[in-house]
């Protein structure tokens, strides 16, 4: 490859002037400059740019450390949404995969301190508190999809309150007042606040909550197979069912036809996490919300950036980003003659 | 933070002796390189690594090039084993999503070689041939799950063939002599592949190929269902299915389900992908075939490591990487009331 001293001699100027170009020095005539432009593109020169950090202490690279997220089919889109402000921005993202090792974590920031980068994204593949391993708050730091007990370092994680409030009162909306809702284990954040939203939703809308149409497991197939039979063998089976997850939708959808129930005709059903693969590509096309995987990588390197200009932005606190609902072909009115039946009084 | 002089002051050494010890030369007694090794854990003292880079020539950063694999649920596991490999030997990956764009790919090849990378790793999220960025080459290049036509850069792909021929010998060998296969269109290597090893296991057999139990057409849980649909309607219904992804192989499910056909009782069925979410979690498990993603990933920064210790080691062709049968539920002897009418000759 081409030196900066081949390009000096093409250009028939010193060393020092070519340095000046590249390090865009504004005491240099422009002529001159063009001169040495012409020659490093003729060249195909490159400048170091090891060398220039070295000058302008800039990496121009954040870290992005994660637990398990190149394999988490739905959580890859906050890779996505980073690399792509990122890129905007002219920064790229150093990746680290920890396996959720404490000691691989602490590794992977002494390992990012080391390469000096300029701030650190550490994003989890559900959402969930963290411990932030040794040393992470030398830098700027931000947090997706998991957040410290303390709230004290900024992060951004889905609005999973607003999201199942949204999705239970697109039921009720549609005039369901039985809603029954299979949930996960509610140590889970996502779980939490998606059985908050879906209490809220009722309140609002007037309807007591039963709580034998809250049922309670995993996030798997399974999960919604085995709760979705339970619910079926009820006196009164509900008309529409909140499931906290599309995996969970997937198997309830599987109890109803073995049933010989029809969605939607007989019973809505409305998931959460739109899972394109299985969401959209389910039989009939599953009504679910999404979460803001994209805008959640996309916002946390935005405060890098923000944080890098102007330190004062660092900041701590936990940001919410909404959960917008993906409207398919799983939900409809209640069926007429099951509607009197929903509105008895218990 | 610490610089060096500071841990030469601590330490009570010259700056040079502490660069001669960071740098590990030799020269340099024992006792005083415990000296600088204690002050400099004592400051906590961090070398700089850019400047290192300076002087030894290496990043220690290969670039992971990529379409989309971030956002596709399958091909993550890609990024997942070329990180660990990297992390094993000390290396690290910078990441580039390049949409597909060509002027992406382009400018994340410049970028890479502006930053000193030591080595490219360029994957797609399926199965295809590429055309190279222009410079790609002025690095070691490794391709992963795709090819350019001319074989010319070193590369690894699944081995489609042999994993569609030890699908279809598996059905084969537990009985089946009526088997179809739902393909995508061969204009992707994957789908031609996997029908090349379908074509292959029937003729080891001796079964003949019935062209009519052959059906092609998209990727997706829709065109399983239609296709597994249209095979249903035949005279002689089918006692096992091959299908060239698992999303087809669900969307099959569907189909017989709801036909009255029980899985594997009446139809064994196999997919391709081992997509977790997808394969493990239907009903029943689903029996395919896995993707050596992982193994992909990890192959691909070995051969990198491998090319910069020896340049000799660089090279070209295509490897391909075993497809492992997964088995689970869905496959079985074929219905005893159907097995002589396989056995029809035509």
């Amino acid at each position: 490859m081409a030196t900066i001293k081949d390009v000096a001699e093409l250009a028939g100027v010193s060393f020092k002037t070519v340095s000046r170009v590249i390090n865009r020095s504004p005491h240099v005539r422009d002529e001159i400059r063009q001169k040495v432009l012409r020659a490093a593109d003729a060249l195909e020169y490159r400048p170091n740019l090891h060398a220039r950090h070295m000058r302008t202490q800039r990496s121009k690279v954040f870290a992005f450390i994660s637990d398990d997220i190149a394999t988490t089919p739905f959580a890859g889109q906050i890779i996505q949404g980073a690399q792509l402000k990122a890129w905007q921005r002219e920064m790229l993202l150093l990746m680290f995969n920890t396996g959720g090792d404490p000691a691989v974590e602490e590794d992977c920031v002494k390992s990012a301190l080391e390469r000096g980068v300029e701030g650190v994204i550490f994003a989890t593949m559900y959402h969930r508190a963290v411990k932030l391993p040794k040393d992470a708050l030398r830098l700027p730091l931000v947090l997706v999809d998991c957040f410290t007990r303390d709230s004290a370092v900024k992060g951004v994680v889905p609005d999973e309150s607003n999201g199942g409030f949204a999705a239970t009162r697109l039921l009720l909306e549609k005039g369901h007042r039985r809603i029954a809702m299979i949930n996960a284990d509610k140590k889970y954040p996502a779980a939490a606040g998606r059985y908050q939203g879906y209490q809220k939703a009722l309140r609002q809308f007037r309807v007591p909550l039963e709580p034998e149409l809250v049922r309670t497991g995993g996030w798997w197939q399974d999960d919604g197979y085995e709760h979705a039979l339970a619910l079926l063998k009820m006196q009164q089976v509900p008309t529409a069912i909140f499931c906290a997850s599309d995996r969970i939708a997937l198997g309830a959808y599987d109890a109803l036809k073995e049933k010989g129930f029809r969605i939607p005709e007989d019973i809505s059903i409305v998931g959460f996490d739109n899972q394109e693969l299985l969401a959209a590509h389910a039989r009939p096309p599953l009504t679910t919300m999404q979460i803001p995987y994209f805008e959640m990588g996309s916002w946390a390197v935005k405060q890098l950036i923000e944080a890098n200009e102007d330190e004062d932005k660092t900041g701590a606190g936990l940001t919410k980003l909404e959960c917008p609902l993906i409207v398919r072909a799983s939900v409809d009115s209640p069926p007429i003659k099951r509607e009197p039946q929903s509105k008895k009084k218990r």
